[in-house]
């Protein structure tokens, strides 16, 4: 089948599956079956808001990839992939048929001794697991989670130009947060702007969907990061921790920056210089053939002796799915004995928590202080300085 | 524990614990881990951005809800719900050791033999659930999906207005493409204009990210329905047909129109009456104790004999989180037996494939052809009339 409106051209696919036949050879697989949508784009193309339903990709060491999944969405997954199998849709949200049991039956088919499945991904169910598990009892199963988004996470050239495209709408976006936030907005206006300037996009580079909302905490709810946005307004003297993603063809390239509306005190300038020494610290450690816990040490260094400190400081990025912005494969914690590879691309994003400034409200002074910044740096090839976008 | 920020007051909180716990016990459960965000939102008020890591809220017969999440993601939680149980940041992407292993010793301290789980939930892996039948051989599991999703289908009064509120800006969306979209256009940029109204809100109802983009497929994509956008314009003489849900406060009530750039042939305008005549006829059937499928009968009547008509017409509505607009235990087909029962709510959405349509370039005519409208509709207690909004 011709293949249409891949991102990529044959042989960047070719590659992908090579890399993943390898892993899945030394693991003993001979398919893997692929339910996390970004692996699944990664391997195929194939790039759907379906995958609220049982899907994925049959991946064989000897012939084409199978798409499966619901019979109504082979429309989309035959714009872009190789093979497919379609699911009749009386088989969701059947109380007594399970879409699974169709599986099960292609997997038999198929002649599949030992398979791969991602058991720890959102994508694959604990009941899709058991109805397979009663349907197949000869086959061997294995845990295959983080097989394929090891693969993916070095870079290809055109890879990297898509994530520098992505990178320009963070920038842009977090421009226009910085020019439009004022004392007093509410947040969702606040959150209006940055999602229309991230789907205009810059150029080129069209926005499309990022795999996680903007995240804007402030005031006291920066120790609590991930609630979202209401309608409540931007409030003089507190911080407000402004975290998005750009977005070109499901590529992200992250950013955050702190915003404070008011009068900033020496005690959070002093915080901003500490993560900005970190940050520079942590990219200068972050070149080929040093471990993840190298980079992480780098980013404490300057930052005290918290609790926390060494952990979170953040993770792989590339293509992404909600609702994961990150590759949970490779974090960037000081436990980590990961060795970094040409072309691995990461978000770093070292925090610190700072108490106590009293802040004269009515004065407006508009800052940025460059708390809790994320770069997506990249470690080239050769051992090249690793360069920075933001 | 104070309880704050929630959306309803406690009575309601009350309420949705009874149903659920009158559930349980009709299971034989002595707990239920909730794991589902938008059932542990319903449950307990927690809402926020954590669902990409194992988290979920264990209900007792007895006794408070616990929250169970990521020690960091205790400061959010502490905003909304009862209890709280933080497990270390250490378990996150360990290769040793599992977070449910830390779910399994509270299951165990906590005494519980029988113990309902979402096994067919997103929320819970293959991997989690085989951790916990490892670390609790003497617990009882049943698969309790859908047991909470039940009990949120038939909304409380305080719930229908949030959903009017949601209405309210999925109305607006719609109003704002009718408007902006035109030949030529860049799909991302009509895209960029309706997330913004969308986030924008209208009055107090301020704008929550919905549970799904918008989807606005056209050309021969309409096949596809669920590809996401790109860079690439409007054309004339071509359907599209715009998807979206506004959201307030994680209700959900979504919308859908066919727009036409060009002059609308003489087949698109008999499409157009049949749906709007099935979606009449559809609306009149849902009345309290009529069956989903008599709504679903009721719409196909109109529509001729296609493969399949009968099927794909909806479902319920409310609390959504991504990657689900619609709750999956009640979908609108011909074959569902489930009773309507006052204050159930659900989109319609009833579609035509059309062909053929041969239209003049250039002239442009535009024009809202009605096919493929979705409305959320409300079953009224006593049986009055269902109350139509768009």
């Amino acid at each position: 089948m011709t293949i249409k409106r891949l991102p990529f051209d044959q042989a960047e696919y070719d590659r992908r599956l090579l890399m993943t036949r390898m892993a899945m050879a030394l693991a003993g697989l001979d398919a893997l079956f692929v339910s996390d949508p970004a692996n699944m784009q990664w391997l195929t193309g194939y790039d759907a808001w379906t995958f609220n339903h049982h899907q994925g990709a049959i991946i064989l060491q000897d012939a084409d990839p199978i798409w499966w999944g619901r019979q109504q969405d082979t429309q989309g997954a035959m714009r872009t992939v190789w093979m497919l199998i379609g699911y009749e849709s009386d088989l969701v949200n059947s109380m007594e048929r399970h879409p699974i049991e169709d599986l099960a039956r292609h997997i038999s088919g198929l002649g599949i001794q030992n398979l791969g499945i991602e058991m720890d991904s959102q994508h694959f169910s604990a009941k899709g697991f058991s109805v397979l598990l009663q349907a197949l009892p000869d086959v061997g199963f294995a845990d295959a989670t983080g097989i394929v988004s090891l693969q993916r996470a070095i870079k290809s050239a055109p890879e990297i130009e898509f994530m520098r495209k992505a990178a320009t709408i963070s920038d842009s976006v977090m421009q226009g947060v910085m020019k439009y936030a004022d004392i007093g907005m509410a947040k969702n206006q606040l959150v209006a702007l940055a999602y229309r300037d991230a789907m205009q996009g810059v150029d080129d580079a069209w926005g499309d969907y990022p795999a996680m909302p903007p995240m804007l905490p402030s005031g006291s709810d920066p120790a609590a990061r991930l609630l979202t946005w209401s309608g409540s307004p931007l409030v003089a003297g507190e911080d407000m921790i402004f975290s998005f993603s750009g977005c070109y063809r499901r590529y992200h390239a992250p950013l955050c920056r702190t915003i404070f509306l008011g009068e900033v005190s020496v005690e959070k300038r002093c915080a901003e210089a500490a993560l900005i020494e970190s940050l520079d610290a942590g990219i200068a450690a972050a070149t080929a053939g040093n471990r993840v816990s190298d980079v992480a040490k780098a980013l404490a260094g300057p930052l005290g002796d918290g609790d926390d400190i060494g952990k979170g400081f953040g993770g792989l990025i590339g293509v992404a799915y909600p609702p994961s912005m990150t590759d949970d494969v490779i974090s960037l914690n000081a436990d980590s004995e990961a060795i970094l590879e040409p072309n691995m691309t990461f978000h770093v994003c070292p925090t610190l928590s700072v108490s106590g400034a009293n802040v004269g409200i009515g004065q407006r002074v508009f800052e940025s202080l460059r708390m809790g910044q994320q770069r997506y740096l990249v470690a080239y090839l050769l051992n090249l300085p690793p360069n920075r976008v933001n």
